[in-house]
This record gives C-alpha cells, sequence and structure tokens, in this order.
C-alpha cells in the first residue's frame, strides 16, 4: 500500500466485505502455483467432450442468415430468447412422468448467464441480511458463497445417500420456529440431481416430503424450495426422477435452475430458471439492472443446438465421456482407500463429483495433516468443510470433494493412489 | 392472486423493493403495446450497422481452430481473457495524447458483461444503503437504478454543454461537507464522451478540475470517479479528448468503464473495466459469485475482431451510418421545433442522443400534457425526468431525450414533426 491509498483508503462496502474469502481462490490459487498438479478439486467440463461441431454447425447456420445474424448480434429482452425459453418448457414438462397440476408458463422461464447468476438473482430477490437457507450438509460451496454476499446464513439439514433427510427438516424447523427465527427462513436448497459436492439424487420420496415440509411451514411467507438442476442431464445409469416442480400443486413453492455449463459449453453460459409467478417481477427487474438481459448470441447458439437435436447429441457424447470416468475414480477408490480403515465414498450414478470420507480424525482442512501432503503427493482435492453450512448439523472435519470430470482415466487412478499415499503418510505421522 | 398465494404470500428483500419500478419497464410497455409506434426513445443500435461479416469471420476462424475452439467453450477466468485485456490496454494507452503517470496494469482490466455490469458490481464494491454518487443532471437513467437497486442516492450536479460544471460540483461537496454527509459520498459518475442522455463531451479542462476535486475531498476515503465511456468510439466529429484516467496521477480515483455493445454488438455484451487497484479484488470477488466471469466464447470473437482490425473497421462503419441520422435529427430539429418559442436542443458530434428542452411550463413527463400527445401522433421520447437524480439540482419538467440511433433519417424526420405537432397541441389547450 502506498503512501496516496493510505491517506485515502478504499472503503468498501458490506457487501464487499461479505463478498470476499471464498475458499475457490485459494483453490485456484494452488491450482496455478503447482501447474502440474492433479486436480480432482476443478469442477470443470472435460474440454474433450465440448460440442465444437455443434457450436460450429449452429454459428454457419446463425451467420450464414443475415436476419437472424442481426438479432442474434442485438440487444435481447431480460427475460431472454422466447423460442430457447418455450423449448425449455416443453421438454421440462416432457420430461415428467405426469401432467403437472400447475406447469408453469412461459413468462416463467427466464434465461440466466449460467445457473449461478439465476441463483445470485434469487438470494436477491428473496433474502435480506440475517436471513436463513435450509442446505443439505453438505451442499453446493459455491452457493454458500452467494449466501453470504447478500449477508444470509446457510443452515446445514442432516442428509444421506438419498438426501435431505426429511425428518431432520422438520426438526430444525420446528426449533427454528421454537427459537423465533422462522420468520427468517426464506428458503429450502437442494440439488436434486446428482449432486455437487456428493454426487447423489434426492428419491422422489423425498423430494415429495420436501415440498410438502416447506408449504407446511410457509405460515407468514413462502418458504421456497430452490431445486439447482445443473447436473440433471449427466445421468449415466439409473432412472431419471422427476423435478420438484412435480410435486409442487400451486407452483409457488419450488423454484427451478438449471443450465447448459455442464450439459454443453460454460463458455457459452446460458442457464435458466423456472419461476413461481410472484418472483418473476422481482428476479427480472434486478437481472435488467444488471445486464439487461442474457447476451442474445449465445442463446441464439443454444437455441438452434436444442432445436436441431445438437444438444440431445450432447448429451449422449457426455454420458459415453464421463460414465467411464466415474467408473475409473470409484474403482480406484475401492483399490486405494478400500484397503484404508474407515474410508468410504458416495456411489453416484450421474453428475461430476464422488464425495469421500476419511478415517474419523483425519482432518482435510487446508491446514490439516493431509491437504497439503496431498499436494506433495502430486494432488488436489476440494476440503469437505467448505462444502458446509456454519449453522445447523455439525460439520465434519473429514470429507473431500473429488472431480472425476477433468482429468483422463489413467489420472484419475493416478490422483487416487497420490491421495491414499497421502492419507497413509498422515497417518503414519499422527 | 389466488388464494394459495395470499395464504403464503412472496415476501420480497429489501434489494427487491429497490429494484422495482424503474421507467424503462414502462417505455418497453408502451413501446410493447404500440408497434408502430415511431420510437425516438430506445438507445438500441442500429440493426443495419450490425457486424455481421466481422462475426462470421471470427466464428470461422475460432471454429475452425479445434484448440481454439475448445478452449473459448470452456470456462474462462474471472477477470476475463488475458489477450482481450492486454489489447484494451494497449489501445487505451495509445489513445491519449501523453503518458500516464501512473498506467494501469493488466490485472487492473476486468472484463463483464457490458459496461452495465461493471457499473453494478461498482456499486456493489464501494455502495452501501444510504451513500451518494454525485452525477450530472441529467445523467444515465439506467445507473440510477443502479444506485436505487443498491439503496444508494444520486446527488445532481449542474451541469452545460462542456459537461459537468466543476465550480458546482465543489460547492455540492462543500454544502455536503457542512451538513455532515460527506463520509457518505462515494463516487462522482460521468458519462464523458457524447453522454447518454444529452449527447455531450466533458471538456478536458473541466475533466481535470473534477478529477481534482475528487481527490481534494477524498479525507477520509477516496471517492472515486466512475468514467463511464460507453460511447467514447462514437465520434463523428471534433477532436478525440483524453480519457479522465489521464488526470489520475496515483491511478486510484478514475475507474474507467467501456463496452462494445455500442461499438460493436450488444447480442454479444462484453465490457470491461479499468479498475484502481483497491478494487480489483472486491470487484472480482462480486464478480465470482456472480457468474464466474463472462462468456468466454463472446470474449474470443471480440478478442479476434480487435486483434485483426475488425473492431477498427467496423467503427468507421459506426461513423457513417449514424453520423447522417445525428444530422438529420439536427436538421428536423431547427426545421420543426425551431419555429416553437423556447425550444432548444444540444448539438453533439457523436454518440446516440439528442437532449431537447420544450418551452417553459411544458411538462414532458408520462402524466404531463405532451407524452400521451406526442404517443397519439406516433411517436416516443424518453420523459427527462427519469434521467434526474432525485436530490441536489432541481428537476427541470420540461425535457426529453430524443435517440437517432435506430430509426432511418426519413423515419427520424418523421418523428420530430409529430414532436413538434404534439407540442403545439399541447400548447394550443393549455
Amino acid at each position: 500500500m502506498n503512501a496516496s491509498t493510505m491517506s485515502n483508503p478504499y472503503s468498501p462496502s458490506k457487501r464487499a466485505e461479505m463478498a470476499a474469502g471464498q475458499p475457490i481462490s485459494m483453490l485456484m490459487a494452488h491450482a496455478l502455483e503447482n501447474a502440474d498438479l492433479l486436480s480432482l478439486a476443478a469442477g470443470f467440463v472435460d474440454e474433450a467432450t465440448l460440442p465444437t461441431d455443434a457450436v460450429r454447425e449452429a454459428c454457419n447456420a446463425i451467420m450464414g442468415d443475415e436476419r437472424a445474424a442481426r438479432a442474434a448480434l442485438q440487444y435481447g429482452s431480460t427475460a431472454g430468447n422466447r423460442r430457447l425459453r418455450a423449448m425449455l418448457l416443453d421438454r421440462f414438462l416432457a420430461d415428467q412422468s405426469t401432467s403437472l397440476a400447475s406447469p408453469p408458463g412461459i413468462d416463467q422461464v427466464v434465461i440466466t448467464a449460467g445457473s449461478n447468476q439465476l441463483l445470485h438473482l434469487i438470494a436477491e430477490s428473496i433474502l435480506d441480511p440475517g436471513d436463513l437457507v435450509l442446505c443439505t450438509a453438505p451442499t453446493y460451496f459455491v452457493f454458500l458463497g452467494t449466501l453470504a454476499n447478500v449477508g444470509a446464513r446457510g443452515h446445514g439439514i442432516e442428509t444421506d445417500d438419498k438426501g435431505m433427510i426429511p425428518e431432520s427438516l422438520d426438526d430444525h424447523l420446528a426449533h427454528l420456529n421454537a427459537a423465533g427465527e422462522l420468520a427468517r427462513v426464506k428458503a429450502i436448497y437442494l440439488v436434486p440431481y446428482f449432486d455437487n459436492p456428493q454426487g447423489i439424487t434426492t428419491s422422489p420420496q423425498r423430494t415429495a416430503r420436501i415440498v410438502e415440509i416447506a408449504k407446511r411451514w410457509s405460515i407468514d411467507h413462502t418458504i421456497h424450495v430452490i431445486a439447482d438442476e445443473a447436473y440433471r442431464e449427466l445421468r449415466y445409469s439409473g432412472p431419471q426422477v422427476d423435478s420438484a416442480r412435480a410435486y409442487d400443486d400451486d407452483g409457488e413453492t419450488v423454484i427451478v435452475a438449471g443450465t447448459f455449463s455442464k450439459s454443453f459449453s460454460p463458455g457459452l453460459r446460458v442457464g435458466w430458471g423456472m419461476l413461481p409467478r410472484n418472483l418473476v417481477e422481482p428476479v427480472c427487474n434486478q437481472k435488467g439492472n444488471m445486464d439487461f438481459g442474457s447476451p442474445n448470441f449465445a442463446q441464439s447458439i443454444i437455441c438452434y443446438a436444442v432445436e436441431h437435436g445438437l444438444f440431445d447429441r450432447q448429451i449422449e457424447v457426455l454420458r459415453q465421456g464421463y460414465a467411464p470416468k466415474l467408473q475409473a475414480m470409484l474403482e480406484a477408490a475401492d483399490e486405494f482407500l478400500g484397503p484404508i480403515e474407515g474410508t468410504s465414498w458416495t456411489h453416484p450414478t450421474g453428475g461430476l463429483y464422488v464425495w469421500a470420507r476419511m478415517p474419523n480424525g483425519l482432518n482435510t482442512g487446508p491446514d490439516g495433516p493431509l491437504f497439503q501432503r496431498a499436494i506433495e503427493e502430486g494432488m488436489l482435492y476440494v476440503p469437505g468443510r467448505y462444502c458446509f453450512p456454519l449453522e445447523g448439523e455439525p460439520v465434519p472435519e473429514n470429507t473431500m470433494r473429488l472431480s472425476f470430470g477433468v482429468q483422463t482415466a489413467e489420472r484419475i487412478r493416478e490422483g487416487m493412489r497420490a491421495l491414499a499415499t497421502a492419507v497413509r503418510k498422515a497417518q503414519a505421522t499422527r
């Protein structure tokens, strides 16, 4: 800090203070400082599977039609490309096993810069500082950052391999009510499909009960269920299950967030929300103030890809690309972590992540005995503690998120072996 | 509202309440309800001038190179494409008439979703509810919405055809200081080139004084000067003038916002900021929480266009396209408004707007005698009152913003004639 900034310091807003210190910065700094580190931390998609042919075809078609080209390069509306929104809605409704009691209209579909922007807009629209959002424990750590950014608090609910446990949710709500905090509870956040960080899918029975519980506790105001369906399309085996929206009779409780970032291309950054009627205007107001609507050009490309079957083809490519990687990670976990007593891990059937539990007492945090050793052995993981809300269920110290999206099967195996070596070394020095 | 939403109402956040009621919604509703309305209100760019050839070439080049294609479709960094940032910085420095005392480094250049997102990120990073930003009166009305969204207050400073008047700025600061409000003043907002809404350019002498005044009043904290250079490239005649950044000796006061939305394509939505060192981290923290960085694909297209001279060529196309429209609007103003006593208007040499003053006492607001008559005559303008901060200088009731970007020269003439007819009719019934 030089003399001039010392005499006239920057005075950060409360927002700026709340936005600082997200763990992703630390992880990225480690990854950048150690370029040959085998990262099982990054949630990036596999570059080899990116849909270059599909985007080339879409660009040629759009830019080859002067009228379409001009429309794509002009401003769009705040809510986004209407044809794309109509297709998203049709596909969503067709994907459910039964017809919805109260299907959303096209005006309730809004295009955003990835699902992350939707989560941000929702947070801005329903949360005041001090408000509570109930989350699985663990949950998507970037969303915890979004909450921190608006001064809201995440509150962890007990979670097993079928997702958030409804009884635990009900208990926590009862306790919060008794503590006079119910008025602060504004939403329940779920990643129902192949979640980040555990890779698990919420069972339909649980989803139905969670929606019912949200409605039951919506006494003075609506407690929304935010269903972040970012990984929905990355299903490698097992049946498709219905969206939480299918269990929302009047459509005023569940917010669905979707994205093409995982299922098509993060570089285009197109996501969407399917909103309760009451939230359409506030979300669009926020978005209008922020960017006037997401880039039209990227929406045109996605629209073409969906319309011409290129998106569905890409989903098949992803399934074929990721399924063997998931397999490789689970096999390597069996081979290398299996012999270490006290370890366990999830067995996802989709998504990009496996969640692992180390032996009791082995702290996986950045200052614990394992994290630095794992780096020395050449691999990087996401310490599980980042994925836990600070309130609610206790935070275990021995968990981690492992991503299989980016690395090859061979490298995944190598990374898992390095992890096991680091675990044994950490245990030996305890 | 149905029974269910009545029993469980949506409870908006304070943010959501602050974001509501932006005038742009009202204007767009009018435009949509009256599709054949001749709009001199919209600030859109002319569809006929959009750079389809350039984007086609860029897409072919990027998608024709498998490696470049994959990079463009993958996540980028939060701060944006490094090559693009380097080029923006080089071009910016080369554009100034002298070398900067404290030139920004590449780390101080951040890519955003249009300059509007940068303004939003800056507002989030430096403003708390109740804080003040001093603006020209009139100023860019969307920025007033951004301020309202974070609970901050715009405060109008006297402005003439050379821009914000430094003596008025100094006076207002002295009064705010005397009123104990200086600690609330966080920034001075300028659109230095061909501004929205007046089309005027701040004279270099004034810019230098405004930066000096900002520094002089930065007693307990830095009062930033936000230089929104959105229209910088749309210069049809007259000399280029230096950026406000050129007058910032230590580089800690001036924030520069730029965009390719007006100068290239709003559908790609790429803007940038050149930030004081202290603001880089808070702005990137906010952006990371919001969208992880702007879409890589659009940045790649812009990068190619700048690198291969297509962007410079496009600026020439725009100059040749807009200059005659500006001319048409000024001639039509002479012809139709000139004979009406008490009218006057600005004479810009760039940008997309002319600012007009109607006879004293003629209220141009949406509920006044002119607005609805103008619609009946077939034209739409932006009521000037939307462009004035609620505090500071008094708000005149007889002004309007007229855009010449979208319509043909012929239609501009028609719109101005319709406006003059409406003015005469409104006067006749007073």
